[in-house]
């Protein structure tokens, strides 16, 4: 790892924060308050890691005004710790610094517009009419296909693709393995045998967008997929043809959604939650994982499916009696009409 | 976008349809029913869209017999819409062309076998005995494994992998990011620890095939892993080794197939869908969304697994009841027993 | 496909085998008892395949002491036939041997340092600091991030990701398409906007690790993401940061781990198990396909979730009445309650 030193009053004052202890104390590194050590700063976000804060080993600790009343150690006071900790995260990011302009190996077209600050690496590909703003790093092995456009700071990991039309806003981070724009999975059946759509479509993608690695994206059918601003998608998602998927919306790994669905702004989809096609799901809904979203949701909120986990020979039960649940349900219904039946002749027979 | 133009009597022509409107009226593009503006040519295909058509703002709609009555403007008259609009789509479709010849940078061993008429894209590697036909595009930074082949007129987007022995058949799509070949997933378990099996199986993938972005097909552990002609494959799906898939299915993204598993002729299977090992799927099955498919099917049609969404709150209630299922059926059964006890003293009591 | 010839008698030899048969049969290929042609080697390893001991056409059958009883042909006695027929699979293994050196069109940082008996394919990037041991194979368009390690005879197809600070053990294989130190999902959420976490960690991957196609391994975000020794991990798996995943497990694919859960050693995860974050597994846990691991587990055994197959007509009546299921207990004990009542009552009129 490479390493880097601040001063807690150099952090202080980045921050706004309140100081409390010595300004020239030197800062190599954060760490969680359990694993912290010297010379390293610690945050208390989780109300639940307070208890390792008396015993903690760093040599600050960022805190809420509330947390520091009672604790004697040296200290960053801050409104939001996470978020904080979150902007200094990026002063100890070992992350290599990628150079302005174009490896060598790079080939470029001839009508394609590369700012001369952005960083191209070894054997990327770009195509005719793509357009690489000021700024921009395009890894290794990446690939930008015609008339693909990246605006200004975009950071692209190694071995990303981009197809052609596929327009990316300010500032998206997208990882290696992403693929951008490949085709929506749209066939017409005729007699048994698929016949391909073209899909002639685009894709376009917000500011401020992180794209996690081995993700997929793919290009609209007529018209473009659409991704907001400040959406956060993890790695091994699957978005398909025509999704629109509203402003700062987050989904974990693995989330996958159906062609032609809308999702809202602010939402978050859980790991491995998937959604059928052409339905719409609100601003401000939680979804936990793995869950089945079949139906539009209209309402704001948290939504499930799916079961608890059980011992193997406890679920091989609960299963069997899935599958007899109607059954069950009607019997339950049959025995409140017949002990209705027998409590009435039973008062019937105690009233004779 | 790349813009073209034909004239609605040309598109005629082309389907073989009946032109209703003017023969010379220029079509640059297609769109929906509520989407489409001048210029532009759509169709009806789903009656749930026919609430679209009185408005629409199309030079010309692609309508089947039925649909045209009542409507009065321009149309192409056609047995099936869709499948027309499938075919037009391709005229539209603004992906690049490819140019025949390998790119200078392009690595191709001295005994691999590619035609002159296919495109082979910068820093593709082509190893040993491979063979490329007439017609196929290698998008850039593919690789082609040793005496891999590839039949005529396939097309592999950039970034598409194939190991040793993959045999892929004519006019088959590859998109960016996929891998044919890789090892099955074996191991021989040793007192704990797990000893590799090479897999030295191949893969074989038939004829108008479509693969969708980072989707895997292992090569199989002895003999092939097998794809049948005519199969469509969305992204991220995983075909393990010695799977055999039939002519004709389709499956959506995420799908997942375990080893040796067989699959018949023009199944269908929804988005993550997963199948264990070991077991066959007749032709024509139907499996909808994320089911958990257990068993062999035997029975053509529609199967499902899983519990529908629910607000978390109710959810949570539901799940925990799953775990007592058993004990609910118990006791169901019991209270049915009594009830007949109590019913048949009750009726004891009164006959007496 | 490549071939090679061993005589019975010298397979015997490699394995310590008691040799049943000619030793100087030649051997050209390993097939199952079913597919088994001339020239061939079995084994029997499943008792369920017992049954095509008799009729098979192989040359001669990997056999244990006891299954080679009442069988005639020639045969190979050993003590576990499938981790004999695991370690012979290697020599059949038709994948192509790679030479030392590096090809002519690698990128390799001039610090970068690269063991001479190394394999470097064509487009190869390795960064500043890397480091790469003897007898390591790189894959063509592999890219090894700064200050990155792999250490002896590890084995990485082509198109392999490794981010800066990844180090990796001994004998590690990876497939097409595998992302190890992308960032992990790490967001602090300031009014509804998501901040980005700067992801500091590393990822580490222990000896004798297998890792399938198009998996991710993101790095961690303070401290590293952690794969124990002898791990495998098959096709596009999620290993969200600081996972810790102890050794000799397996995971099938499409698994996904949340953020800092912790496997224990000897564990097996099926195909597209998911866990949610924070939890422990401890040692010798196996989870069924599918199954949502939402809690720790602290006893060795098997676990499920989800529910079992049925038609979808059938289904949908099961999952409909799920949603009534904490109705239909509360229900249930109320008819319990009532009927005990009523059964009182009975007894009372009968007594009277």
């Amino acid at each position: 790892m490479t390493s880097v030193t601040f001063t807690l009053g150099q952090l202080a004052d980045r921050l706004g924060a309140t100081l409390r202890g010595a300004a020239d104390m030197p800062i190599t590194g954060l760490a969680t308050l359990q694993e912290a050590q010297a010379g390293q700063l610690s945050f208390l976000a989780n109300p639940q890691y307070r208890k390792f804060l008396a015993d903690n080993q760093a040599a600050a600790v960022l805190l809420s005004p509330e947390d520091v009343e009672g604790y004697s150690g040296a200290a960053l006071i801050v409104a939001n710790p996470y978020l904080s900790f979150a902007q200094l995260s990026h002063l100890f990011d070992p992350r290599p610094v990628s150079m302005a302009g174009a490896h060598p190996t790079a080939v470029i077209a001839g009508d394609a517009q590369v700012d001369a600050s952005a960083s191209i690496g070894p054997y990327v590909v770009i195509e005719s009419g793509a357009k690489i703003a000021a700024g921009v790093t395009v890894g290794a092995h990446c690939f930008i296909g015609a008339r693909s456009e990246i605006a200004e700071n975009g950071w692209l990991a190694p071995r990303v693709t981009l197809y052609h039309d596929v327009r990316i806003g300010k500032r998206v981070v997208i990882h290696t393995g992403v693929v951008l724009g490949a085709d929506g999975f749209g066939f017409a059946n005729d007699k048994g045998i698929w016949q391909k759509i073209a899909q002639i479509g685009g894709v376009l993608i917000g500011d401020d967008v992180d794209i996690g690695a081995n993700t997929t994206i793919d290009r609209g059918a007529l018209g473009d997929t659409v991704i907001g601003d400040g959406v956060k998608l993890d790695n091994l998602i699957m978005i398909a043809h025509n999704v629109q998927v509203g402003d700062h919306s987050a989904m974990a790994g693995g989330a996958g959604i159906s062609g032609s669905s809308k999702i809202g702004k602010h939402c978050m989809l859980a790991g491995r939650v998937g959604l059928v096609g052409h339905i719409d799901v609100c601003d401000n809904v939680f979804v936990t994982g793995m869950t089945m979203v079949t139906r539009s949701i209209t309402e704001p909120g948290s939504y499930s499916s799916g079961t608890a986990m059980q011992p193997s020979a406890e679920w091989r039960k609960s299963a069997a009696r899935f599958r007899q649940l109607d059954d069950m349900a009607r019997r339950l219904q049959q025995l409140e009409k017949r002990l209705a039946a027998v409590t009435v002749s039973d008062q019937d027979s105690s009233e004779a």
